[in-house]
Parts: C-alpha cells; structure tokens; sequence
C-alpha cells in the first residue's frame, strides 16, 4: 500500500455526519483496493476544544477551527462537507476556487440559488464535486438500479416512495437546527424527501418532471433547544416557532412516464428510518425499506415477491466484505460513497451523484414547495 | 332456529360479486346467533339458462330474468344488488320504492348524480340500505378501528393507503366491463379507490376534506372481449378504446387534520389484492395489507411494530368461529356485513355504511377527477 | 345439477371439527363441480337437545342420539367421524362393516392398535375410507407437495417441521378431554404432533424411518373442567393429573435420506397455530406458515426466498374461488378434503390419506413413545 | 485520549476471521469511550508476504512469521486467536504462559482436552482469557437475554435454535480445511453448532443438561481445494474424504428444565447465515434470525410479537453507534467483544464468555457425537 499516492481529507463538521463519514474513511481502504490512500488529515470545527477531541476520538490528525484555514492547507486535497445546509454554498465554492475535491452532504443547499452557484462552481473547477445521496450506495438500492438497468422490470409505471421517522412526535422535542428554516433550509421535505427523490431518479433513470404537494407543520411552537442543537439537545422553558414543515407528500409524474407518490415525514410513530422505495414495471417490482437495509425484494412476470439478501459476492459493493448472510450496517453506505469517489478521482471521470444532480433535486424540493403555496397546482420541475 | 322469523332474499347478477354474496348468505347462520333467518329466494339474471345453473349452484330456491320482477315478489323482503356500477340507482330506488331492504355493492353508483337519487331514496323508504363496503367487515380493520375508536394512536396524523393490483398489466389483456366507463364509470379510482376512501375514513373516524389527484391510463387502447365480459373473459382481435383510469393518486387532507396519501392501481405487477393502509397517531400506529387479511400491525408509543393474529375471541366477529391461529377468508367480510345487516333489520337501526356514506366517496372520487383534469389543484370535496 | 346423484351424509359429532366439516359440506357444491351431490341428512350426537340445535344452525336435516342408528340409516351413505380419538375405530369399523364410506378426523385412533383393526376393516369392506389430515388440502401445502413431485427442490435434504400453540400455558386453563389419555390418546403428540408428520410425509413424499424422542408434561396437575370438557370449558376447584404430553419434540431420518426434526408443543406463548414446516433440497427450499396459510415460501439455486401468494388460478384448488390475492381460510382446508373425497368415491378410486397412512402416522408417534420411554435411544417406525 | 494507556494488540491469523477483527480494533476506539486504547501492533502469519500485504492493508505496525515470536514480543498485551481451531489451544497456552491476555475465536479448540487444558492454564494465568462467541454482541441477542433475566418470558419452556447456512450445498465444492477433521474438529456441528448453544446458554442463563443426537455427512467425497483452502478456495481434479458432519441436529433439556431443540447445517439452500433462535417462556417469547440481525421479536402475555428494531439508544451497545433505524453490520458483533474485553481488563474482572464457557460448550458438542454414535441415547453433558 505504501507505493499508492497517498490523499489528504479535510472534513468540516464532526457531529453525526461527521461521525459517519469518519468511520467511511477509517474503513474503506482496509476493504477495497484503492487507486489512492486516504489520509485523514485534518478537522475543523468551531470549537477548538471539542474539534480536538472528536478529531483524536475519530482518528484525524490535525484540526481546524476555520474552515477557510482547512480550505487553504497543501495537505488537503478533499475536503469533505459535513455541516447544515446553510454553509455547504459557501465551503463548496471556496473549497473548489481552492482547487480541492469536494464531498457535499445532503441536500446540496438549502436554495436553488445556492444550489445553481455551486454547479456553476463545479463546472470551472479543476477539482471533483460530489453531493452525498449515500442510500444509491446501499447495496440493495445499486442491485434495484441494476434490476431496472438490465430490463428486468420493463417500462416502469409506478415509483412509490416515503421516507418515515418519528423522532418529533412528541410536541415537547426541542426546537433543534433542523426545525429552523434559516439553518436546514426545509424540513423533513429537504432533510429527507431529498433522499427518496434522489433513490427514485437513481433507480429508475428517470427524472421527475412535475409535482403536486402538500406539506404541513403538526407542532407550529416548540420549546427552545438548550446549548446543542443537535439531535441529542436538551430543552429550555422558552419556546420558539418551527419553520419548516414536518411532513411533505407529493404526487408526479416521471421523465420517462411513471407516476410517482413521495411522502416524508417525522411524524410516523414507530417508524424509525423507513426510507421505502416500490417500483412496478410492466414486467415485474421492486421493494425496499432501509429498517431492512440487507434485503431487496423482486417480483418477476408478475409471481411473487422474492426477498433477497443482498450480500452474495456478486451484489454491487458486498464482494469486499464479509461471506453471504453477514450483513452490513448503515455507515458503509458512506464507505461505499468514498470508494466510488476515489476511484473517480483516479480515472479523472465524475463521480456520481454530481452537484448537478443535487441542484435538479433542489427543483424538485423547490417545485413541491411552489406547488403547496400554490394549492397543489401540479408543477413542472424546470419551470 | 324454526321460531325465528325467516327472511327472503333477492340477488341480482351472479359473478364474482353474486357468488361472494351467496356463500355469505348461506353460512350467515351456521355461526352467527341471528336474530332473523335469511332464505336465499330469488336469484336474477338476464339468460334464463345461466342463471338457473347459477342459482343450483350457489342455492337459490328461484330465478328471475328481469330484476324488475324480483323486485316485486313478495317472497322477498331484502334485495342484494350484486350487477355492474351502472343498474345500482335504478334497481336500489326501485326496490326502496317497493318496500324493500337493499344491500348495494360498491361503489354505490357510477355518477354523485345517482348516488344522490339513491340517498333521496333510501331517506323515504321504509326498508334499510347499505352499501357494501365489505372490508369495514375485515376483522382486522374493524379491530383497527377498534384501536383507533380507544385513542390508542392519540391525534391521528397519517393516513396511507394503497389498494394495488396487477391484473391488466398485460397490454393484451381483454376490454373487459370493468375498463368501459359507461358500465363501471371510473376504472381504478372507482373499482379499489372507493374501497380505501371508505376504509380510510371508517377507520380514522374522520372525511376526506379535499384532494389533489392525478389519473392515467397506461394502456389507451385494448382487443374488444369475447362473449362474457367478465374478469376471465377471452379476446377478440379487434381492438377498443380503455375508457377509464388505470390508476389514480391522491393527496388531501382529512377533516381531523391528518394528512392522506391514497394510490389505486391495476399496473402494481406481483401485488394481487394488495388493500394496504397505515395510520400514524400521536400515540401509535396501524398498518394492514389485505394480502394478509389476519394480520394487524401495531405500534404503542413509539415501539416497534406488534403483529396481531386477528383471531382471537375479542376480536371482532371472530368469537363466532374458529379457535386462535385459524384465519378466514375473503369471504367472510360479506359474511358478517350480512350478519350486521340483519341485526340492524331486527333493531330497526341503520346499517352502516349507509348510502349516504356511499355518496360520499363518491364526492371524494368526483373530486378526485376534478382535481386531475384541473392541474391537480386542490380540491374540496364538498364544493 | 338435479340430474346428479345425491349422496346422504351421516356426521357423529358437533363440536369444533363438527362445525368446520359442516362448513365444508355446506360448501363445497356451490364451487366445485362434483361428480356427486352431498345431503347433509342425519347428525348424531349424546344430547338430544343440543344435537338437535346443532343440527338447525349448521344445517343438518335430521338427528340420532345414537351413532349406531346413524350408521344403519339408508339415506346415509358417508359417515363423517369428528368425535374424540377414543371412539373412531368403534364408528368407523362398524361403519365399514354397514357398508358405508368413511371421513374419520385424526389422528386415525388412540393407538396402534386400534388403527390396524381399522386399517383391516378398511381392506375387505366395499366402502371407501380417508383420515382427514386436512393440512393437505392447504393450496400452500399441496403446491409444495407439487413442486417437491416436480423436482424443482431435487434430493431432498432436510425436514423442519413444527406445530406450535399456546392455549394450555395458563397452569390455570382446565383438565379438558385433550389433556386426558384415556379420551385423547396423547397430548400435543398425538393432536398436533400427526398434522406434521403427515405434512412432512406427504410433502416430501418419504416416510419418518426412525425418531428419538422427548416428551414433557410441563403442568402436571389442572383444574377438573366443569360441565362441557371442550376446548371452551370452565374449570372447578377440584384438579386432576394431566395424562398427556404437553410438548414432543423428536428427530429422525425420513426413509429418502433426509435428516428431519419435529416439534409439537401447546406452550409456545404467542404462537396460536404455528404449524410451520421448512423443506431443503439440493436445488431449492420450502417454507410454510399456517399462521399465514395463503404464503408459501420458495428459494429455487440457492437464491433468496420468493413469497409465492397461493392464490392464482393454476394454484391446488384455488381456481375454484376467488380472483389473486383474495386469500383462504382455514374451514376450506376440510372443503377440499371433501370434494377429493367425493371424486374419489365417485371414480371408485381410493382417496388419501388412507387408513393406511394415518396408520403409518400411529406408528411415528408410538415410535416416539417408545424412544422418549427408552432414553431418546433411536427407534425404527416399523419396529 | 492521549492520557488513556494504550495497549498493544497481536493477533494471529489475517483470513476472515482476522479481517472481521480488525475491523473491530480500527473502529472500537471511535464509537466507545474506552479506559484503554487498542494500538494494532502485530500481526502473525506464515508467508512473509501476504502477512505483510494483509498487514498493510488492515492496518496493523509489524509482522511476525511467526506467532511464537508475537507472543514475546514487549509490545503486545493481548493476543487475538483467528486462526482454525487446531492451534487454539497452543497458542492460548504459550500466550497465557507469557503473561498475555488472549481472546480466542471459537470454538474454544477441537477437542474438549485441549479446552481443558486451556481452562486450566486460564485459571494460573495472570492475563485475563474470553472466547469469542461474537453473536453474543449482536444488540438484539444481547437485548433478549436483558428480557429473559428481567423476568419478561417467566419460565422458559422451550428453546429452538438453528443455525442454516448452504454454502457446501453444491457437491463440486471443494474440500476446505472447514471440512477436514483434523484442522476444524467437526463440521457444522463445531463451526455453526457452537454459537447456538452458546447463544442458548447466554440467553436462558441455563446450561444444556444432557442431549439426543443426529449427524450426518451428505457427500462424503469432495474435490480436493486448490492453493487456498480459505472459503473461496478453487477446487482440483482428485478427490478426498469429507471427515466431519454436514448437519448435526440435536434435542435435549436445559438445566432448568426447558426442552431445547438444535440444528447446525451447512445444506439449508436459500439459508445463508439464518442465526435463528427462539424462546417460550410462561409469560412471553423471543425469535431472532441473524440474517435480519437488526431486530428483536417478542410476545408478551399471550400477544402477537413485536417487532423491536433494535436501534434505540437504551438497547445494549446501540447508544454508541446512529439515530434509530439505522443498523448495525455483522462486524461489530467484534467490536462489542473488545469494546467488553478492554472494560473488564480495566476493571480487573473476568471477560464473558470466559475459557470455562468454552469448554462447556464443547463438552455439549462432544455429547452430542457421543450420543449420535450411541444411537441417538440420551447423552448427559457432564457425564
């Protein structure tokens, strides 16, 4: 290993995201071959104390507690985004005029306008962008797009998706960043109607052309987070007002002619991360729930569905890991993520999902949002 | 048995739904303690052969093959209207007028028009009228309203229902009864849609308000059926026109605030009578699919998903018939629809679903198609 | 169908097995084009009182109080035996011997005895005779027993089969004739232990070659049953011992080479009638749930495994009912045994399960008595 | 984290096992706050070579050739065993003699005197010694076994446990060291057998008591495997002798009085790594199956069972790791193991399971080939 190029990554960011992407590049080089090694180099936050503690838990070697410092540094070659939405914008483009690699968590930004800045950023730059949509790296969805690229499902007639949690239910949770409109930019719609729009566009190669929705805010005032706002944030007796909506369902139709139904919620008691996808096609379906990340189910010529594990060798990422039967956990979707982005990075091709394709997402959030506002009139995507 | 009184029977049409109905009227008593003794009189249909085999077969005692002589007799004091969407008004206002109780089968009429005329009807008459919502009768839906009637989910949030088939995905299947307007007038939205709308709102206690819906027709043009017009019927090789939707999806909200998300296809390949719906509480939640009608999931106060074998003695209707772990079947919705029917008869109270009930999924359905042919704008259902 | 033979039928017993053959007698004409007509002529049963209302309410046309007038009436030409195991060989030879045909319930008797005199009876007598394992006649089992016949599983492997209950965990539930030898011949073994030995057998199309086996009586002692001692009965203050098995588990080589593990046991707390059996094969696998008696479970190379729906029209008995995906219940198990049987009688073949195969399950069960007794030590069936 | 003591790690062995394990010591220290930082000083094993290629890419300092010289050397306080079980015993001893700590993949060696040997070199040693049967650090095992000791199932009744894998179903499959008796000791019964009476064991809090057996070898002539003979060995043209079991099935009774059903096979087609486990106790049941490893399903008081994703922040383990819903993989079962191993060095107590475990464990396995040599003849453990 010692005579690959070796890779410097800068993260911005350590919370759950941060945590996440930090076990992707612990891991990734001990499972797959890569063309170059990463190095976890540096991490800013903007706590220099905290920043030090989570980068000696999660193995980075330095810190930073400006992210502009981290942006500027010659051993840093990626730089990987791990904050709300309101600052990926800025990062990217910075980081990109830098001439580094760029790693954008989800949704890409919390505006269109943003969004378009960054694409048109990526598009100058002599360094790779990538937005981080990981489920298309959960092996079951890949097999899905795999099933559908082979013709198995024929022309596709129905998408079906929701993303349902339930960590809001209780009015007392605390108004946290990602209740905040000027902080996560949407609410459940961009938090996580962005991942089943991207798995439905990602599976069935299609976009989604027009849109009718309807979004909603059950608990309009919550009591004030206390002094994190992440997810884990205590309460204070005050309370502030929630802006952004806590559950979006819209119906549409398919570049290729399917018709689509997307639910996102935080208000489904009981379900924890049920990111659901169905697709029927003339020839056969497709089913997945990531509460059951390892399965894919397949109905062919109309019999029944067949529920595969998706961990036999020849299943897309699972050949690296561990023999049939043995699953694997959600935190490789991100390592299968950086596999793929440094093997981009390697050949000069684009990794994939690009900024592009983030920002045709943020349409689509934004076409939902337009389509509320204006009683659920149906509304095209490019308008 | 021989004290009770006894109760005469008159059936109109003999397919699928005719042969559901019979097996229901003919195992009513052997399990239920009824207050009246149903005895199956009079079966009608147009060809005199086919309908005295029909009525050897299943049980009835006489055969009519006018419906408008059926009507008439005085050996019959219920009429069960099992015939195509487009005789429902007539022969339901004929038979109120002459006396008679009648049971409709779903959805109540082809057009708000006719369903209006019927629950004009139906409020002058002295018979009863129901109209056959027969999975209100799933003992697994009855517990969930059960559950939901408790305030076991708290303030209900969700609803999502999906009744999804596949049994036109086939290009050539033939242009059967139930894909001409004129006889079915709607195709999805009206054959397996009104069944959701009403479970959906029987089981949340609460109206569909207002709906954004989008329909299509996958398939626009399909070879002419032979001599039956039946779901088994053969083809020709001249081809027709599908004049109705094969599938509709619709978003709206309910009277209670919950939101809805509703999908009626034919085109789900591998799903066969997929009736589902999920309710999400404040406090808990419901989830069914009807592919496994003994089945209820639950979920209390955030836990997992609970699944409740519907057969224990509590649970509705099933006390009458076998022990713990042994299932009914479809059938048996009809079974205790008429066993509700007939202590309703006996108590001189209203059966439910009522005509009016009927009507109104009828507006929803209407305000499903005004919704689509209106850029899915928001529509309410009682404009 | 006037122009059909009728054919008396004669039932001793009204209890729960006597409701379900009633069901099935009741039925079975109106969806199955018999070569035979069945009248439901004559029930027997101790109390003429309550025979007499069992008879009104599932249909039967008249009443003896005596099994033995019964079996000498003309208009019966088919007893139906659903009494407790300890009077089948007395009913059912002496029915033999009137010349008549013969459904007897299971198991065939108490003992191995007992089954060989019936068993001989069956040999020289001009009547026809079947035990009515009736978990064959599930389209989920048979469908497994055509694909097994097909090849589709090749050599078989392994049997895993179980038949899991609960009803008897409360130490408090009373001493009812199924827990007491005399009445029930055995416990779990014998009532449900049979079900999956002829399921395994019929199945696979082997024979149980050889067992070891463990029995356990878990509550030794329960309250004396009041006035009924069905499965519904009361109990007194006074208790008595417990003479069954509360649970039997046992594995043993089928006589194809297949290694096989059984367990029957009514104290699986929340498993109300889980008779489950697993197949593995060199080329595929099976799985079945009684629980969810409309699925069974196919992996054909090793792949994951397919949900099969058994209700399409090419399915064991299905084409006969309703359209896909509207699912069975238990009572038709009996429905299908019955119309067999009634082609049978009709072709003069002999239908099956035989009194030899119900014999053949005697031996099992007493092989697994014998090597409980034995310590476990491995015991030949045809020892 | 600079201030915590590192301790050094040698670990012998680098094939499946050894990957699985470093994975764990690269991850622990993120997720876990430890009282001891794990450094992955060296790595042991035969070819200079891929030790150092296996070494390199998994992340470890140095090699040895052999592990003789790793357990010498001043910069390893613990040895981590993954080689096949025919060293175990050897190495734990020279390990334990050096005044290491060991952890030992299972089963603990192939023969109950080596473990017992192990057990009374464990018992002098001044290095604490834990045997690594990892599906004990599955949340949800973990999780059932805080059930049953909380009182949640009463007294249990029955345990069932397989453990179904196919990967030898194909009679071309090579021989591997997997099925040779001299390396692996047994077959299915040793490799897959062991972890369900551990896990039986762990989760009842009872010991197997005594056993009936079965094993069988289904082809007992193999092709011979090709340089590797790790699991994805290639095969040659000459053929040898498969010495060990292909299936062993086995019942029995547990030290406090349940009856417990086992089977290990290697031919369950479809099956790939189906842990499966199942407890009924007095007051309520638990099932686990590996292959959805995630979830926990209970019943309580007689009710249907739950389905508990095991993903809460109060379920063992899980609070270090994601949000609900988003699951853990196979291999941090490991990471548990050293997460607890490092705590109990810390404290200074004894590591579960500990060496005795082991034995235990093999002494039921040995039982159980006694009693399948001795016609299945119910076999104590401690005899």
């Amino acid at each position: 290993m010692s005579d690959k190029t070796t890779i410097g990554v800068g993260m911005v960011g350590y919370a759950f995201m941060g945590r996440v992407h930090s076990q992707a590049w612990r891991s990734v080089g001990a499972f797959f071959d890569l063309p170059l090694t990463p190095r976890m180099a540096v991490l800013a936050g903007r706590s220099k104390e905290r920043t030090e503690a989570a980068a000696a838990q999660m193995g980075w070697d330095a810190v930073e507690t400006d992210w502009r410092e981290l942006v500027k540094r010659d051993d840093v070659q990626i730089v990987d985004i791990c904050t709300p939405g309101d600052s990926h914008a800025e990062i990217a483009i910075a980081a990109l005029e830098a001439g580094k690699h760029v790693i954008c968590e989800k949704p890409l930004a919390n505006t269109v306008a943003e969004a378009e800045a960054m694409v048109r950023a990526a598009a100058t730059a002599s360094g790779k962008s990538m937005v981080a949509f990981n489920y298309r790296r959960v092996p079951a969805v890949a097999l899905a797009r795999r099933f559908v690229e082979e013709g198995r499902l024929g022309e596709i007639r129905h998408v079906r998706a929701q993303y349902l949690q339930d960590w809001i239910v209780d009015p007392e949770f605390p108004l946290v960043w990602r209740l905040q409109k000027d902080k996560a930019g949407a609410g459940a719609l961009g938090d996580i109607g962005s991942h089943i729009v991207d798995a439905a566009e990602f599976i069935t190669g299609q976009h989604v052309a027009g849109v009718s929705g309807l979004t909603e805010t059950f608990i309009k005032e919550r009591p004030l987070a206390g002094e994190s706002a992440g997810l884990g944030a205590s309460r204070t007796e005050q309370t502030g007002e929630v802006t952004v909506d806590d559950a979006a369902l819209f119906i549409g139709r398919m570049s290729g002619g399917a018709l689509a139904s997307f639910e996102a919620t935080r208000f489904a008691t009981g379900r924890k991360n049920a990111m659901r996808i169905e697709i029927n096609g003339q020839l056969g379906s497709l089913a997945f729930d990531f509460e059951a990340m390892n399965e894919l189910w397949l109905s062919s010529g109309g019999g029944g569905f067949e529920r595969i594990l998706v961990t036999e060798p020849d299943h897309p990422y699972v050949g690296a890991w561990w023999p049939p039967g043995h699953g694997l956990g959600y935190e490789h979707t991100f390592t299968h993520e950086i596999k793929d982005f440094l093997e981009a990075l390697a050949t000069g091709t684009d990794p994939s999902p690009t900024f592009a394709d983030g920002l045709r997402v943020q349409r689509v959030l934004e076409a939902v949002e337009r389509s509320a506002a204006d009683g659920s009139r149906y509304t095209n995507v490019e308008d």
